[in-house]
């Protein structure tokens, strides 16, 4: 980790969240106290920025300076409020196609799945502020810069992302392996959001219940499932497809 | 690299070779002399097993057994020759989809790619004998082990192995950003060939002269390529479908 990538101190991370910096997470000494940390938590709460409690030797393992206490890291994407991406595309004139990383772990992963949304026209990217790899500056390589050319929204809750959606008129689909229904079959030419889930469990029970509609990848050969940035990129492409 | 991967000593390695067993590459100290030593060449050129000269620092670094100045690495793969591959898949009954990778060298995309392969009901992998990444453990783990479910042919020459291609009727497409004909308007269904190149330089040259066929993958987006395993994810989609 880059040393510019961190924020160390009480009042520079106030600073910094108050003149609008990105952060990906915030460090707090397990029994730190004082009157500036109710309104770091404030902050963190207000912007879904994830803070963690660690011993003293975590904080002292990023830095020698002083830093009472907190330390956060600052995000390499600027994150956006869903409502007003939402807002903004339309206002634009254009149809949303959105996809939501449901779970993915690996950075690599992400940042190939970001690439190929931007390839395929879509506008911004919904992850969870936990549970999903880090968006570090390792993700952005992977995706060839692509991270910085798409909204990127950071929710605290998926579920209450889908009513949001919903509230919008925007459906919300998923891949499903036992779909009848198949990718090419399905309408993404409508307002859409694309959930993709991890590798290992697929994409949650409440996320899949709260989907408009379920399709699967058609699969040839003697093997039961795509890689997800593959998958990623077929579900992409078939969308981009409709709506040329 | 696990020490089971290693084959140490002239007589052990002629004997794996004449067994069958694939051998990734061969080390020889760079003033190796010896009657085993002519054997070795021939049946490294006749099994088109690369062989590199280096100093005896890097064999001992290898093993601390008595390596004679030869020490070779396994592979985890078997390798097939190509005409047999064909006459294989045609004696089944199978329309050949063959996917040949140039300059492909980073493993996990190589793994990415074997999987989406399997997945399409592609059943043969063509590879040069230099200039692609290592078909390696690591590589076997990024396919979820799909390469043990594909034919691998490893070859000396992708010019050659074009022109056998030819020979036995079947089609070699490659993708060039430049193409008006779309992916989605080639034809995938009659035996046929996919070269994909590295994300830097894409296909060499002299293979894209070769190919019978050119098309592009669309971009709706402000970005100018996809990932080489989402690009080749692509494109195997819309052959499985033509097929199915």
């Amino acid at each position: 980790m880059k040393k510019s990538a961190l924020i160390i101190g009480r009042q520079p991370l106030i600073e910094a969240i108050e003149a609008g910096r990105a952060i990906d997470k915030i460090f707090l000494h397990k029994n730190i106290s004082g009157d500036a940390i109710p309104r770091i938590r404030q902050l963190a709460r207000d912007r879904n920025i994830p803070v963690q409690m660690v011993p003293v030797e975590k904080l002292n393992g990023f830095t020698r300076l002083n830093h009472q206490g907190v330390v956060a890291v600052a995000a390499v994407v600027q994150y956006t409020d869903l409502q007003q991406i939402i807002d903004h595309v339309v206002g634009e004139g254009q149809v949303p196609l959105f996809v939501m990383l449901d779970g993915v772990t690996d950075i690599r992963n992400i940042g190939a799945i970001a690439r190929t949304a931007v390839c395929c026209g879509a506008q911004a990217i919904v992850i969870p502020d936990k549970g999903v790899g880090a968006l570090n500056e390792e993700t952005m390589k992977s995706s060839a810069g692509a991270l910085d050319k798409i909204y990127i929204s950071r929710v605290n809750s998926l579920a209450q992302a889908v009513d949001t959606l919903h509230l919008n008129g925007i459906r919300v689909v998923c891949s499903e392996m036992k779909a009848s229904k198949k990718v090419y079959e399905t309408n993404f030419a409508a307002p859409c959001c694309i959930i993709m889930g991890s590798e290992e469990r697929g994409v949650q029970s409440f996320l899949r219940k709260a989907s408009d509609e379920h399709f699967s990848i058609p699969i040839a050969g003697n093997f039961d499932s795509f890689n997800v940035s593959v998958a990623a990129g077929i579900i992409l492409y078939e969308a981009m497809k409709q709506r040329m």
